[in-house]
């Protein structure tokens, strides 16, 4: 690798389909999957409800979608929705969870944790009002692992007692796992044992595990028929989907592979620690780095080689399966390199 | 006054028409307000728009229709807005902030005081990133007096520095005014005065100035023509609806008599303390009393005569134009006398 | 009345309340009808559902917002929903229909006659496709009297059996009844005989009946729960409410005075008629004739005292209780010397 | 082929990728097409944009979503616009035009054809009626080929004069054009000479071209820059969509095959009536034939091994680079024996 050719870091989402994933594609047995099912899409969107421990699931272009659809189908227009400070469906989907499925928002605090609301939150937030002219709460909407919070994991048990808390208040409870493998890999568990007491979860093909497109959104069979139906009012509905799906099922074989890109964040967040940096310790594929100046740092990163994002003022490392042990290493030569003694690139560190 | 006549302090909008308002009303010259303009609201719009400071207002069934026609024509579908936590767009008015008018809600901390953010986290929520795929901030809301916030007033300074923050940043700026009157009463400033800065502004009418129905939601003549569109949107318009808008320029004749509703809220609190409550120290006419057990509070209040509301853990009394000061001595007698020796009510107490 | 004093036959929602009107708004007994009920408030919609035959009534500002509330309640995004061409929910209230209570309207022909549909062809559109990708029809949507069919009258049998027409498919029927006591009037029946197999039905208080302000829409409790929390979502929820409660009770006991407005509409139509017009013969208080160039003639009519609107291509006169037999004939008077020998005025005619 | 498997007429969406197509799809170069541009992505774009002689182009998931994001860029809440009677945005996008984009519809009649409204029709119907509590019409949905008129073909000089009308009116036009390169081999035309005029247009990848998945949505770049935000919204961004996008650009050089298809709807059109059905003439890939009993055809059809679907009363037929002559001939003579002397499959004919 030379010098000058950037290693990407910014998102998970960046990574490409190898030549088994090309050639599934290519092989792929399709159908119309409006006018009745992709033989390939069924047999995704199966093997997802399996590994989810749902009923049934449902393929989605996206994690955007397939959040927006359970919102969708959950919320009656007005009603609230919890979910905790920084979520993906608060931050980064552009309102629909607001103005397309209805829901007002009211932000949970971190109280337990990074990324990790507490039970008693829930509770105090969900407050019964059931008269007339009461805001309704209805939802809780969960994040495992939370990408604003650096990848943090929900542990079962805990995440099993905010479900319960909800489900007590008469709340129904969503999970945006758009990266559920990774907190399942990491935790050493299959992934249905992160969707107890949960009615719905979204779950990304496109991230960690490497498919070019799509996600799932899974439930019970009577909510995936309603989701099917706002699919294909959104215009999510697809034709010869198998050739995307026989890249969701490759993809799902990788879930193991995920145990790599966490060693390699671990590597890194070390990697940067010693250099200096205020980066928080990864539970996952993620790996925040806290700078005076988040635009200046990812310019001079980009400069030599490094490409991260930023994400609510610090900057977002994201490891993936086309990133290597020595890739990683060469990220930290380059910023060691950039940052010694005459500091060149001048990229701010901390101390 | 019988022992079993409650004293209703649930609300200033609980207030009756008193005789020169009814003549007021029977006496109204009206016309076809949806065909062309009835005189009496050509006469109370205008008036409002002289003492609000802007070009021009419009009559609206009700504050929270005000607010929801000021969102929905500054908001684009996924906009996000600003607005302090605990504010009525937020908590009260179901959701159609969201819904309806289209926009993502942030909350914003108190940081300056009780309902008041300051012009830095205005500035730190507004970031102005313009990306396609990035929810775009473009609407500050504040809210005064704020109601959850006991009816705190954003002194004028404060509130001019949050505007001028949120229109660097390229925001419009909407006021709920709901109890803009009592503001002005407490600063002993003119309305106009709490208005710079601001785009448009919803002021009540049916609060403490005690017309029987009514708001006005005010801004540039064009503002007001669109707004006029939404109204009629809404189901907002009405025929003669000179006979409501000829109580609202009596209500509008009586801002100063707010000063006395000020002074029976302070003597309220103040006895109250005395009592052991724990109560704000009340700068308009909302005084807060924090107790254990808010619904139990409220029935053994309701046992004496005494009518309050719940109010995010807080009981709520608020003083106006039909409760006098000797009804306030009396509030605070049955109170006394039931949390006496013996305390037959049992009202919880601090201490 | 002097020539130049203008008649208004624009529309019956210039009336304006006469002293017995006024003395009730002024003697109203009162309450916050969003804290609890007014009282006034209370007996205007227990007599509203009595007169509509229905469990339940609810006031809301005007009909569009009764309309509105209903399809709100009716409808799930993307329902269809089938209303006779040229229904004011088309075509009057600002595409509320669509954005807003979510449905997609489908014009019905007026094969039976002006206004109405068949049953015949609400069984051909209401299709009942049940598939996830097809549109669903789940509403009827009537309107008796039709405004822009001229006032014209469903008679009972044929109301019968559009309605049993749609619930034999599964559609609820909603009726836009602006007019009811119009259509009652002319056929010399209860209102009550129009909504057998209504689910839901708006009727105006300001129209004929002379309220200032005010509709009601009518149905089960459970219909006026939910609608009443849509109300408030909107901001049609107002405080002490009774003032223009109380012109509406005085209002619904003038159903019977409609009479004469239909007879004045004959009139009417009988002398345009003799003066050589193309008009409709009127079944209620409309009457509509068909001119050359509809912009002309109302200016030419404006000109010489003469108020009427456009309507679909059509002048629209609409006789009300603040107009009598001499002003119609006046009005027959000033036309006819506009358009005698010389025709100063120039007021197109056919023939 | 065997009697028993069957030939698929119910739409050219089930086509499949051919080898070719699939080659292309796993050699295809690659990005992230949210973060930033997908490099095949972006030559798909830009051929499609060349084609339908506009600035840009945007891929969008399916021809429901391209139609729905340019209705929502050019409606703003309850405006109305304009569409043939049956269209595609009416009927077969489960409302999301009116609830979602915003939109009032109103069909416009057939009155120059199949499928196609006068100019006469589009300015009657464009009043320009601008006051504030009228409904405003601001856009014209063309669509070309129409489906549920057989697939019929407008006219370039008809199209013209149709985006003329409307644009004299100050309405923006937007072209359905799912089966725009149908339209445009059939007169022989270049797909650009069919968007004269118009300003946004939707182009289907996955129908008759054969791509597995999506539409393109084109305009001014303007324009294309607020429709990616929208898809961004609806959840139609896709990652490396390039896999996608590689197919499409192998479509998109396969527009002249279009012109067996059009042989063979001929060819089976001719043989069909040959053997006393009443079908129309196709002017492009898709015959409807008018039976007696629609579902009784189609199960009947079924059982021989003819696979077709029902469209407003009809049966339809849609031929597609999947089926050839050889294919149209084996239909012929599979309904030919089961309607012979003992009709032992009863499928109903004409005569």
């Amino acid at each position: 690798m030379t010098r000058t050719a950037p290693i990407d870091l910014r998102s998970d989402t960046v990574t490409r389909p190898d030549e088994r994933m090309a050639a599934a594609m290519a092989d792929a047995e399709v159908g119309d999957d409006v006018l009745d099912h992709d033989p390939t899409m069924r047999a995704l969107e199966e093997r997802a409800a399996q590994l989810l421990g749902t009923a049934a699931a449902l393929w989605v272009p996206s994690g955007t979608m397939g959040n927006l659809i359970a919102l969708s189908v959950h919320l009656r227009r007005g009603d609230r929705f919890l979910a905790p400070r920084g979520a993906h469906v608060l931050h980064h989907e552009l309102g629909s969870a607001a103005w397309l499925a209805g829901g007002m928002p009211e932000p949970l605090e971190w109280d337990a944790g990074p990324g990790r609301p507490t039970a008693d939150s829930v509770r105090a937030h969900a407050s019964g009002d059931r008269r007339y002219d009461a805001l309704h709460t209805t939802l809780l909407c969960l994040e495992n692992t939370h990408n604003a919070a650096g990848g943090a994991v929900i542990p079962p048990h805990e995440h099993a007692q905010l479900a319960a808390a909800a489900r007590d208040r008469g709340l129904h409870v969503h999970l945006d796992g758009a990266r559920i493998w990774n907190a399942a890999t990491a935790l050493g568990l299959p992934p249905a044992a992160l969707t107890v007491g949960v009615d719905t979860v979204q779950a990304c093909l496109s991230k960690g595990l490497g498919a070019p497109v799509g996600s799932v959104v899974a439930g019970t069979s009577d909510f995936v028929a309603e989701a099917r139906r706002v699919r294909k009012m959104l215009g999510g509905g697809v034709r010869q989907g198998g050739v995307l799906a026989a890249a969701g099922l490759v993809a799902l074989d990788r879930i193991a592979d995920l145990a790599a890109d966490h060693r390699h964040a671990a590597l890194l967040a070390d990697g940067l620690t010693e250099l200096g940096w205020d980066v928080t310790a990864p539970q996952t594929n993620i790996v925040l780095a806290a700078v005076p100046d988040v635009r200046l740092t990812l310019d001079r990163l980009r400069e030599i080689g490094v490409l991260a994002v930023p994400m609510d003022g610090n900057v977002r490392f994201v490891t993936h399966r086309d990133v290597g042990e020595r890739d990683v290493q060469e990220v930290l030569h380059r910023i060691s390199r950039s940052g010694g003694a005459d500091r060149p690139t001048g990229i701010p560190q901390a101390g």
